[in-house]
């Protein structure tokens, strides 16, 4: 029986990227997909970002491939990513040929906790004045994504990973996740050193090719892959994989982006590399090259969208990627 | 009577870039100076890094001269920053003529919130599994920083400012931030934006001028600085200024660096900048600006350190800024 994809735009260039890569997937494997929709515009229309089916297909799905949110994204994502318990957000950047990047020497992934951290999301407005969050950190947690990481290393032959952290000033709740960390590398032989993740900001932005495997907290992951987005030319080229036991849901890590919405015009990489994530977590690992494969050669002579200096469209990006699949 | 200033250089290139500095400084002003200690040497001979005498030293001096200190970093500068109730912390990040960065176009001031956010500290171990942190945000220490925003912008002719945040994860902390920052700016009359502070990694990657003076909390500072730091050619020239309202500490960004620290050759231009900082607190402002253009001139066509490509000491370094002051 063919695997169920849920398949959901969203709002703005979700609707272009999504579709151009749904064409990619189709030339290389048979899905079956569950189209479903969430976002700033259903949330005009009901009231509401997520419907119930939208949330029970996705939670039931092999995978899901999301495309982009709006101004709900927050309302659409979490409960998402809770919903197929993702423990772990997985986000490669690295610089491709024929690509400007303001480090062209990044090569980098980092796998960012994805379940707890201040996403946690237990807030008080405890006066006029006080509000406070809880920030949580727990042991199982910090288990789980280190002995991800220290099975990813080993499966994709990296030599190790660096934790980036601030366990100076959260001793307690990073202090647990720093220890808890080392101590499974430690048990699985795999090599680990640490950062502070301000440090490692400033060493990011200087000289990425120091850092390879990157594990750190809920939020640190957020910044420092948009960083690293910023670092490899853009938010238009990273994916993500949003990975549980049984289920994932795979995301560019860009917006919406209201701007160039309806033009299509959007760069289709990011969501294509994102369904190459897909592909390989399904264990589609040829069509997961393949996919990859033609991106990158596209993306080195093909046709460019406006982001990169092009003035091809979304279609003839796709059209190009077609061609040169195997 | 002359004001009291305390000087404390920690550990590492401390013991080098402060005393240079302080050649600068007694070349425009007459200062008392009170020589305090504080940082990993002061805790490995006496059991703690923060001895009682340099904490009153500094909390009842007019202004404190800080260097860097090394692991027991936050041992030390988090309790000074408490005892002379500094609520913001100012960073400038600009590039100078002659030295190389990732971003030639950066020129912005991060005001980071100095006092809570997750530096508020309130931890716990709840059970084996389960740690906490209590991440204070309050609307009077959101609006001080943000009266001392409008006043910064209006005095230094400013546009105006861009929030950044994480409000739609912490939806009440930083949406008490944001809306509380946002209502001062608007009875000031100060143009304010805001942005994510993901987003803004990737905006400050990839084109910083399209940033003047951010304001945030502690956390998204401490990341943001370091960030900018990075994009402007590297630690060794950010200065910054623990403000309150009577006292405060200025000090580079850069730590105690001991791979360099005894050799000579760390790069006081921070520590310099940060000097100049100080002065404009204390009002005299024509020394700050011709200590200033003395350290800016000697960037761009003076001895350089190693970290900046040339073979200069720390002393020659302070001999060429002397000789260029006016
Ligand atoms: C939309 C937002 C909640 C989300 C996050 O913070 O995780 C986004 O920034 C991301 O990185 O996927
Ligand atoms: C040493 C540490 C506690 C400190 C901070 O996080 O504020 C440092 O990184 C800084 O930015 O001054």
């Amino acid at each position: 029986m063919n695997e169920r994809i849920a398949v959901l735009p969203g709002d703005g260039i979700g609707h272009e990227v999504v579709p151009a890569t749904l064409r990619v997937l189709d030339a290389v494997v048979d899905f079956e997909y569950d189209h479903v929709e969430a976002g700033d515009a259903v949330a005009e229309r009901t009231g509401a970002p997520l419907p119930e089916e939208t949330l029970e297909a996705v939670s039931t799905a092999d995978a899901t491939l999301f495309g982009a949110t709006g101004e709900t994204s927050a309302d659409v994502i979490l409960p998402l990513r809770e919903a197929v318990d993702s423990f772990v957000n997985i986000r490669p950047a690295r610089t491709h040929p024929g690509v400007d990047a303001v480090q062209p020497d990044t090569d980098i992934v980092i796998l960012r906790e994805n379940t707890e951290g201040v996403y946690a999301g237990i807030e008080d407005r405890l006066s006029e004045d006080v509000s406070t969050l809880t920030r949580l950190v727990t042991q199982s947690a910090s288990r789980r994504l280190g002995e991800f990481a220290c099975e990813y290393v080993e499966a994709n032959d990296h030599d190790g990973f660096t934790i980036a952290h601030k366990n100076n000033v959260m001793r307690v709740t990073d202090g647990l996740f720093v220890d808890t960390i080392e101590e499974v590398a430690t048990e699985h032989g795999v090599d680990v050193d640490d950062a502070y993740m301000d440090a490692m900001a400033t060493h990011l932005a200087m000289d990425p090719s120091q850092y390879d495997v990157i594990v750190c907290p809920n939020l640190a992951g957020d910044v420092l892959s948009d960083l690293a987005a910023g670092l490899v030319g853009g938010l238009g080229l990273l994916p993500s994989a949003n990975v549980g036991s049984d289920r994932g849901i795979f995301e560019p890590v860009h917006g919406c982006a209201p701007d160039i919405a309806g033009e299509g015009v959007a760069n289709p990489a990011a969501t294509m590399f994102s369904a190459a994530m897909l592909l390989e977590f399904l264990d589609y690992d040829s069509e997961a090259d393949a996919v990859r494969s033609a991106v990158e050669s596209t993306l080195e002579d093909g046709p460019r969208t406006p982001d990169l200096g092009g003035s091809a469209t979304t279609d003839d990006v796709a059209d190009a990627v077609i061609d040169r699949l195997p």
